[in-house]
C-alpha cells in the first residue's frame, strides 16, 4: 500500500518543485492519474487547474467527473489524486457516490498509488474530523478511507496567529491549533499529525516517513513533540 | 425577541468591560442566569471561570448540567447564556438532549433573554454550519436554533494570517475566512456576518444593532461590504 499525503500550501517555487518531485518519485512511469475534484465547486476549472499552475509533474490529469460512472473510473485507474477545498464537501460527494470503501479497496488489495492534499489527505485518515474547514454541507458520516491508522491535521501551525489591520499585526484570540486537536482528544482516542504547509508524509504500508517539513505528534493523554523532515513516524499505529 | 449574540476574543480590558455593560443592559436586572457550558470538556470548571475571570457582569451563573433536568432548567431560567467552545460539541448535545426546539420557544414565545457568545452565537443561527471549529464529534443534524435569519461567522477577520516561526511573520496559505464564506454560498443561500473579534449584535425583534466592532456582510452572488460598529443591519432577513 502505497500513498502520498501533503499538507499544502504549495505556494512557492520550492515548495512547487518539492511537490513535483514527490509526484513523480510516488506515481513512477505511468501516463495518466484520475484526479478527484469534488473539495471544490467547479470540477472541471479545477481539474484544469493542476496542469495550468504546474502541479501535475508532467502527468496527463483525468477529472472524475468526466467519467459517467465514477466507480467505474476508479476501478480502472493505474493512479489516483484527491485534491484539496472543503473536506465536508468532498467527503459528502465520496459517500453520496459510495466510492469510500471502493477507494480503500483499490489502494489497500490492489496496490493503487494514493495521492492527497489537504482536504484529499483528510479523507485518507479513519475520518475526516481533524480538518480545518467549514462545514458547508452535511455529510451522511464523517467516516473517511482509512488508509492510515492516525489523523493528520493539514495546514499545521504552532502557536497564536496574527492577522494584519490596517497594516498592522493584531492577534486573533480564536482557539489555536494545539487546542483544536487537545478537543479532538477529549473526545476520540486516535494519536493526529499537525503536518505543516508544504511537508508531505510519504506512506508505505505500515511506514510513515516525514517530507518537506516539520510535523507535531500529538496523542492523548501525551505531552505533544515535534519531529523533523526525514525521520519516520513511529508508534501511530 | 431578544438576543445578544457575541464574536469572541475578550481577553484585553477594555473589551471585557464592553462585555460586562452590554451584559447589564441585555439582562438588566435579575440575579441568576442558566449557563450553557457544553462547549467545553469539564462544565463545572467552565461555569465557575466565567466568574473568576469576571465576564459575569455580577449575575450569578448557574451551570445547566448542575440540573438533573436540563429542560426543565430551561423552562424555569430567567435568562439564558451559551459559552463558547467547540460548536459541534454544543451543538451535539443541545440535540441529544432535545433542547433545540426548547430554547427557540422560550426565547422567541416567552421573551426568554438569549446571549450567545462564539459558538453559543453560531447556534443562534438558523445552522451552525459557518463555524469555525474542528468536527470532533458528529452531532445528529447541523440545524441550530435560529433566532436570527443570517448566519454569524464568529472569531472573523479579513485577508491572510500569519504565524511566528523563529519570531518571524510568515504567511499561512490556508483557506482565507472569505474563502470559506463564498465555499459556504456555493451551497447555501443564508447571508452571512463576518463578526470581528470583540463584536457583538443587539438582536430585538427583527432590528440587528452592531456594537464594539466591524462586520462584514456576506450575500449569495453579491460583493461583500463592511458594517461600521454603532449601524443597523438591514437586509438581512
Amino acid at each position: 500500500m502505497r500513498a502520498l499525503l501533503g499538507s499544502g500550501g504549495f505556494r512557492t517555487e520550492e515548495r512547487r518543485q518539492l511537490y513535483n518531485d514527490e509526484m513523480r518519485r510516488h506515481f513512477g512511469d505511468i501516463k495518466r492519474i484520475l484526479f478527484i475534484p469534488y473539495a471544490l465547486h467547479d470540477h472541471e476549472a479545477y481539474t484544469n487547474l493542476m496542469t495550468e499552475r504546474g502541479l501535475n509533474a508532467g502527468y496527463e490529469i483525468d477529472g472524475i467527473h468526466r467519467h459517467a460512472d465514477p466507480a467505474k473510473a476508479i476501478r480502472e485507474a493505474e493512479a489516483i489524486s484527491v485534491g484539496g477545498g472543503n473536506t465536508f464537501r468532498l467527503i459528502a460527494d465520496l459517500h453520496r457516490l459510495d466510492l469510500v470503501d471502493l477507494i480503500r479497496d483499490r489502494v489497500i488489495n490492489d496496490d493503487l498509488p494514493y495521492m492527497g492534499v489537504s482536504a484529499g489527505t483528510n479523507v485518507a485518515c479513519p475520518t475526516m474530523q481533524t480538518t480545518n474547514d467549514m462545514p458547508i454541507t452535511q455529510p451522511s458520516s464523517f467516516k473517511a478511507i482509512g488508509l492510515v491508522p492516525f489523523q493528520v491535521n493539514a495546514h499545521y501551525y504552532a502557536g497564536s496567529i496574527w492577522v494584519k489591520h490596517e497594516e498592522e499585526f493584531v492577534e486573533h484570540f480564536g482557539e489555536t491549533r494545539d487546542d483544536r486537536i487537545r478537543e479532538f482528544h477529549e473526545m476520540n482516542e486516535t494519536p493526529v499529525v499537525g503536518l505543516w504547509e508544504a511537508g508531505f508524509i510519504r506512506v508505505e504500508n505500515d511506514q510513515f516517513e516525514l517530507i518537506g517539513a516539520q510535523a507535531r505528534i500529538f496523542r492523548k493523554g501525551c505531552d505533544p513533540y515535534d519531529v523533523e523532515p526525514g525521520c519516520r513516524l513511529v508508534e501511530l499505529g
